[in-house]
């Protein structure tokens, strides 16, 4: 495979752990950040204090905060935005776009008033593009330290699909192909807010039982709504959909997860905001999920009550020991909700 | 519901967090133990130190060595013995065992020489007696301390699936019924082999990804077989698949976790087993997967290098790191091995 020059708008853990990947395989990394100042900090720094600390970045990756000269000959553009950035990213970039460039997605999420996907969104500002998007449990602390991940890349054009996994995949850094885009997409952003359910029952202290039922429930309902959407149900026992799940739910480092875990213990929403420069996706993502759910007419008892105790003040304990102890039913019954 | 004389076999922690759960709901129950000594101990001491400590017996549960005396009269019977166990003390029960009296599988395992399930063994010495299982992500340890707790009850019974829910069902135990005896029972066995590679992968270090796609691809391989056994695939999409193998893989007090977890430190197998009473059931039901796997011709990548690791002293880093960084194919490929 040659050495290609690659374009990663975005700054945050997951475009700097991709950057290092990347950059440790010999490619030419280019990494974009919105803001100018903190750009220049990296530069002298060469570290990511706020998202991704403790991992030196090599020289060999260029750091800008013009969007125009990232892309500028690029062979693979990467976005790597948290999902309220994306449309503005994307339209930033649709104007200096030119022909053929590949653009792979690697960010989770919905966005929260048009409900799109981030590859929907790719679509509507780049036209006819060659489009892939990056999922699965990938923990930009652990891509970053070299540690072993496997994630999905999928695309509904095979070929290109192909020439990104050549494009990434390492010894410790394995990517499979998959070709439904809606899948990859909606398991790696609908899981975010079962994470956060999940942080919950380890901030209440339900146990792991009560967190497994939990989870397996959680991972029926996101499966629920992702098949309505259009995507296929065996996508969300592969690694962009259970796979992810778990990685977000289980990790101490999960953001989701802790934040659900602050706010079982009693923690407002607004607390738990204001005490990290991350983005809780799964906060968000929550908010898209709440209108799929109704548009689509999907039961999803874990998120609902999820939207309920961050957005409606409920009680994380009535409300999690609720979903616990509901009536009981066959399995199927409950899976046909 | 009326109150039941409930015999429950096995004073295990299974066994004795069931007699717990039974007892406070009102039933009469009965715990028996193969060995007089230790019986004669939990008399006297009313705590099952080795097995559930920290946790009191109430009186009213009745304590015996004697198996006809435990099942004489009784409305249910629970076996809760180790799978290594299960022949010979079903065997047992069917010299003392009068016609129709329901009983209820909740142990997890293959017979090694057999292959058999449990209910196929009790098939097999009881003729056609009201059989069911129970499993799914149950914790001993949190059943007896009343945390909440989700299993799956299955017969192809359903009259006496939706009787057996009723006796076991309380407000933090929820019961949901299933017709999928082979699938929730091969759940129940084949996960713990998986449950084992998750905790070599903990001591190993390797990380969340890493653990997360294992699981996922654990999760796929056990289910190949199961289907190939006969289970429907829908079944490890519930809480007897995903859910027992995720309390199985996450739990700090998970035996099998905890026995791959000090084997992938540098212990041998030999010293494990040694520095326990209790059964790691993955041990006995790998090398019962690894002939199932040949019989039916199915490929299990996991429970292979488990196998390899446990009884053919593979270097545990070795086969882990190789099991991550095999050659890229796409999702669908992989899942068709």
């Amino acid at each position: 495979v040659g050495e290609k020059t690659i374009a990663i708008l975005g700054d945050g853990g997951c475009g700097t752990s991709l950057a290092l990947l990347l950059d440790g395989k010999g490619h030419h990394v280019r990494l974009w950040g919105a803001f100018p100042d903190y750009i220049a900090r990296l530069r002298r720094s060469r570290v990511n204090s706020k998202y991704l600390p403790g991992v030196r970045l090599k020289r060999s990756i260029e750091l800008t905060a013009s969007l125009p000269e990232a892309v500028a000959g690029a062979d693979v553009i990467v976005m790597a935005v948290p999902i309220r950035y994306f449309t503005p990213v994307a339209k930033r970039l649709a104007k200096c776009y030119s022909g053929r460039t590949p653009v792979l997605s690697a960010t989770k999420g919905i966005a929260e008033r048009s409900l799109k996907r981030p590859s929907q969104i790719l679509r509507d500002v780049l036209g006819d593009a060659p489009i892939a998007v990056l999922s699965g449990p990938m923990h930009a602390e652990e891509i970053a330290r070299g540690r072993p991940t496997i994630v999905a890349l999928a695309s509904r054009n095979r070929r290109l699909a192909g020439r990104l996994q050549e494009v990434f995949v390492t010894p410790t850094f394995r990517v499979y192909t998959n070709t439904d885009v809606a899948g990859v997409e909606l398991g790696g952003a609908l899981k975010n807010v079962i994470g956060i359910a999940a942080g919950m029952c380890d901030g209440l202290g339900l146990g792991d039982n009560a967190k497994s039922a939990l989870l397996t429930r959680g991972l029926a309902e996101i499966r629920r709504l992702a098949v309505r959407m259009g995507a296929r149900a065996e996508t969300f026992a592969g690694l962009s959909g259970i796979g992810d799940l778990l990685t977000t739910s289980i990790s101490p480092h999960g953001r989701n997860r802790r934040a659900g875990e602050q706010i079982g213990r009693g923690r407002s929403l607004r607390e738990v905001l204001a005490s990290t420069e991350m983005t809780i996706e799964g906060v968000w993502t929550c908010k898209a999920v709440h209108s799929l759910a109704r548009r689509y007419g999907i039961e999803m008892p874990i998120s609902e009550q999820v939207y309920q105790i961050l957005f409606r003040r409920k009680d994380p304990r009535r409300a999690v020991i609720a979903l616990m102890t509901r009536l009981p039913r066959s399995e199927s019954e409950r899976k046909r909700q």
